[in-house]
């Protein structure tokens, strides 16, 4: 951190201002050498509603904030139609599909050792909590 | 249709000025009955790069995008940390486990049916193109 002490972060740099390091919100997060990680939450969500998310959110959470809104920005600049709400849709579909699979599956060796195959499956492989509105 | 013609849309009615239905990027996309839509995404995105955003798209594209972003920012505002990369997470965490669950099963079955077993899951289950470039 030594090396970094004395420039700006990525954001202050971008934005061509000083950067305090000790008040400066983005500077933990967004370090000098990874200008592409703010330039991205810059360009889609904009710098002041990233400073305000970050602020209203206590130190400890930060970081993660900080990386979620890097990985959601990513992902829009990259597929500005779906951004990684498509990415959300390919993994619930290929979800449904394993689990179409795995029911087969279990299906197929209850015919060589009997019912309990299905056990297992509906105890461990989120069957049962799937739905938290569905009574069963 | 007819109904709202007159109506400026969520998004004018929120930022207070006139629609101009014909012109406006917002119109089609953000109805006057869903005025949490627009002020969602205004909060999250802001205005004017959500504007940007569907300004730089065609016309088919755009309802797609507005309706992404909409989900992105419902998700943001309720988790701020995470938003809807905390599901990301969850969904990967959960298809792992069901592939595990299934390859077991497969397993078994391979003890009473031999190796063929196996073939159906690597074929269509995408083990084989399952992870194209794993950000993680």
């Amino acid at each position: 951190k030594m090396s970094s002490s004395n420039s700006p972060c990525a954001a202050c740099k971008f934005l061509r201002r000083k950067c305090t390091q000790q008040e400066c919100v983005f500077a933990p997060y967004f370090p000098p050498d990874q200008p592409q990680k703010f330039e991205n939450v810059h360009k889609v969500f904009g710098r002041s509603n990233v400073a305000k998310l970050l602020n209203e959110l206590n130190a400890t959470q930060r970081e993660d904030a900080a990386n979620s809104l890097a990985y959601e920005a990513e992902y829009r600049l990259r597929d500005p139609v779906y951004g990684c709400v498509g990415l959300i849709s390919i993994l619930q579909h290929k979800l449904k599909q394993v689990q179409d699979d795995l029911l087969n599956a279990k299906k197929d060796l209850a015919t060589y050792i009997g019912p309990q195959a299905m056990l297992p499956m509906l105890q461990h492989s989120g069957y049962i909590q799937q739905h938290p509105n569905n009574p069963s």
